[in-house]
């Protein structure tokens, strides 16, 4: 008896810090992000994306633990409205514990907030990178407190949240849909609302590059996104302490990480024959397009099958940002095409190896998430434009957004 | 029977390796400080910051082991005056684990080295960013010994190694005091004697900024401590194998993290009230005063106090620094303010939220710790200073330390 | 019954877990590599190498998944020649791990590969740096093909994949000789067919300086590289879940740490002395020379002979450098040295501590490691030589690679 329960207690210890570490790598894909936003980015701009983005993971944790936590966890009775509970109070006790059985608690109420909370910022930093270089730091820190506190946590709620797209059967692991779509949905409004950067589209057609200041930055970005996301889906698997859990977060790492490799090499091989150079930011969103498309379902591929998925989604994403430029949907960073366009497809690839997902189900996932988000993001956003405005003057454009919204330089000496 | 002895080397190993990652993320800390300084310094001193950096946590790792840790937890009769131990040697033996009790080893002797020496690295490198850009390199390495080997061990011994601040009840759980303030304590002493860096204030009166070449790596630098400090606190729990303890850590983990996010928003929000900008170091140095102010005891506030006690200490360390600047006291990187002004704080703040400390012992505990480092410190830099000097010669100064110093440059073809 | 079973889950999930992790870690240093290598080239060849690293990173992986992995722990009847085996399928079922006893898995398969895959790439990162800045693009990409799927399996076969090496004692834990010395014999190979860059030798015997572009960068690949390396050596030991197995775990830990803080410590004393000045990048090749060092053998060591067979390693890579340069060999971040020279003093190191270690069988496995892979990679590098050429045209070369191979700039503002 006393063995069972050191059992159970070890067992708790075990999965309560493979969660907390897991979430810590999710953390830092803040960084990641941030870094890989601040390269692409020009010098002028670079202060403002790096408040921008530590801003915006601030803002984050707090308005999932004031607000959204407890929108998209809470005890509803409707599978579509949720309610707003309190959940993060104390934690589970020993007696429930090693009372075993189904529905004992098998992991601490607080790593779950932490593992939780990292990802809504996750979704938040998606958006910072596809309106940079022209979107108002103060209008976009009001955004983020209304996207972190309702408009991420509602389809949560429906999905995670064991609300009525789990009940449809909608299958998304890790959140290629809830996670990354989502973010890029909301990214898609504001970019609609907001325009272009000058100088990007000319008015005779033509696309302009706008390159980044700092490329091995942003090369350092990819990187921390790519040993976070062993966190991100690593992590999902919730529970790790018994063989079959391990066997599934083994198996969760692996294809991860071949996910994002294929995605790089058919990014690069792809360039090479269509544009004749081995373009480094194609290379680089090709790893994360790899990474997003795998997301959704990396619980079920064989290896073989995850390095299919990630290449595929990586040629995906490089087609859906020329595509993008076609349209004059300025993207400075390319995450309405990695995290949206693959997203999507990572969540219509689990069909391919997951019999238990069906078309419909996904289908449905993605068109609730994409219209919720996409829908209330265009209302605050435009809300917000209303109010305060949301993109800056012509002259601070111009001049950078550095020495007008927070008078300092990124490298005052070069 | 085998069965308890197998449960207890399974807990024992657990243990372990929750200390061993713990211990590796608090190494991890001196990539965060190396680039936080190298961002915050001018491009002429920047190899020299580097260098210092490396060196710095090499030397702490070598004294710690030959000296410092064997001061801080000997076997000493006095719980004032500590002992030299040999304690380095063999790791537990598999018999003493399994007998189980009490007193049974739970966790390798050597990842509790490994543990403890990343601590002192960490004091250590805070001193580096207060006397950067004007301090020589061998004086501050000539320091780095003496501080390593004894000034942070004897104090550390008073508290941690059971000496009589321990028996006071002087209550600091991961060292907002012992680790933090302590730094602060050897830096503030290291600037005095040092003075502040030409043209920092002018003869009128005016303080003149002086901006860091690098903001991207200086927001990096904060990420990299963020993180790290999940192992900071999270691992001074010192266990996680049952259900308290990894109930402990996730709160320690969800603690240290939404205190650093209200830092950030406090000062940014701060800032955006008094001057007008949402300033980039002081958003950086408001989440290290968050992470800072949680450190002595992130084991009992709920989230929302935690929120809150990260904020006050955000707001805390930005008025610090505008008033060391008022007191003509240069801090380059704000590191004083930071570690020991928000440190202070924290130790303070422990009286909200755990019965068990006393004003009365925190008190004593802030005022010994400052005094013996402050003391013994100002006497070390002193004598290093009429030994062989501890202030570059001004053309040095001009010209850049890199040059002198390191004889090569940080950026050489900007 | 059924708690022996529970136990050994535990266990598995623990090791494999841990196993996880390490591998994680060592992915991570493939950020590590790239941070350092785009800071020690000149910024008109930083967009290349930035693509050559996380492009190499990706072919390793993939090409290790299809054909190295099943070379490398096939199941051949031979000693020598080994076969191909197709290793990545399902993973272990539960029954065989709760049957318990010698033969029973302990740890996932895939986090088996996970690991293994990432140590290819480790030693496919260091021959990047060695050539960099003149040779071209897909050729180097093409080498890695076969480096990955060929000839790094097969000697790893030899060594630890059961093969002669193993017969004869060869003892290398993590890879001193099988991963570092053996990159750096490829590294050597290609450098030999390359010739050095333009200008790095004047005609009249001198040796020029080419400075890196970017030292924070580097000097932060050096601490991702250093925390990496708790994975790399800390995973070596394949098991953490009794106590032996966790004391052994926790004493590579420390050892790896203390062995490359006197690396650093040593190389700054010995250029101090000998060059008068403290140098940057000879600190950081020693910290990476301590690591390299440590790695053949960090289970065996006390803390103190650890620390000195670092020591030793930093400034062996030091004059190794200082020598490689009389010879004209041009190595433009020292990957030679810091991994083939130190690797080989480091599988030398063993016969210090290790009883179990002799002689004839430390030479023999260097000599054997050597040959294969400084011949076969000559053959290689030959035939691609011949086939597409491996170096880029003087006016590449002048006008830097970014440019032509790439199509952009690393940092186009400045």
């Amino acid at each position: 008896m006393e063995t069972t329960a050191q059992i159970l207690e070890l067992s708790y210890a075990l999965d309560t810090f493979y969660f907390l570490l897991s979430g810590a790598l999710v953390m830092w894909m803040a960084a990641g992000f941030t870094m890989l936003e601040s390269g692409m980015v020009r010098s002028k701009n670079t202060v403002e994306i790096l408040v921008k983005n530590i801003g915006l993971f601030s803002i984050a944790c707090i308005m999932y633990l004031l607000v959204g936590y407890n929108i998209m966890y809470g005890d509803s009775a409707s599978s579509i409205i949720p309610t707003l509970s309190f959940l993060v109070s104390g934690d589970n006790s020993v007696e429930a514990v090693i009372a075993g059985g189904e529905d004992a608690p098998y992991y601490s109420d607080l790593s779950d907030f932490f593992f939780q909370v990292v990802f809504v910022a996750t979704a938040m930093s998606i958006i910072s990178g596809a309106v940079a270089e022209r979107m108002k730091l103060w209008s976009f820190f009001l955004f983020a407190v209304v996207m972190c506190a309702v408009i991420y946590p509602v389809q949560g709620y429906w999905s995670w949240g064991e609300g009525f797209l789990d009940d449809l059967g909608y299958s998304d692991y890790a959140g290629s849909g809830i996670v990354h779509m989502a973010g890029a949905a909301a990214a898609l409004a504001g970019v609609l609302l907001l325009g272009a950067r000058k100088g990007k589209y000319g008015p005779d057609g033509s696309i302009n590059a706008i390159p980044g200041a700092n490329m091995p930055l942003a090369t350092l970005g990819v990187f921390v996104l790519w040993l976070g996301w062993f966190g991100f889906n690593g992590g999902s698997e919730l529970k790790i302490s018994d063989v079959e859990s391990a066997n599934a977060v083994a198996q969760v790492f692996a294809n991860t990480n071949i996910a994002a490799a294929g995605g790089v090499v058919a990014a690069l091989i792809f360039n090479r024959l269509v544009l004749g150079k081995a373009d480094l930011t194609m290379a680089l969103n090709g790893a994360l397009a790899g990474l997003v498309s795998i997301t959704a379902g990396p619980d079920t591929p064989t290896m073989f099958q995850a390095l299919i998925i990630g290449s595929a989604g990586g040629v995906i994403a490089v087609l859906s940002i020329l595509g993008l430029d076609r349209l004059r949907i300025d993207d400075p960073v390319g995450a309405i095409s990695v995290h949206g366009t693959a997203g999507i497809f990572g969540v219509l690839a689990v069909l391919w190896t997951n019999p238990d997902a069906t078309l419909s189900a996904q289908l449905i996932g993605l068109a609730v998430i994409f219209a919720w988000v996409f829908g209330v993001s265009l209302l605050v956003w435009g809300l917000i434009k209303l109010a305060m405005g949301i993109r800056i003057s012509e002259e601070e454009e111009y001049g950078g957004m550095d020495q007008t919204e927070c008078g300092m330089e990124a490298y005052p000496e070069f």
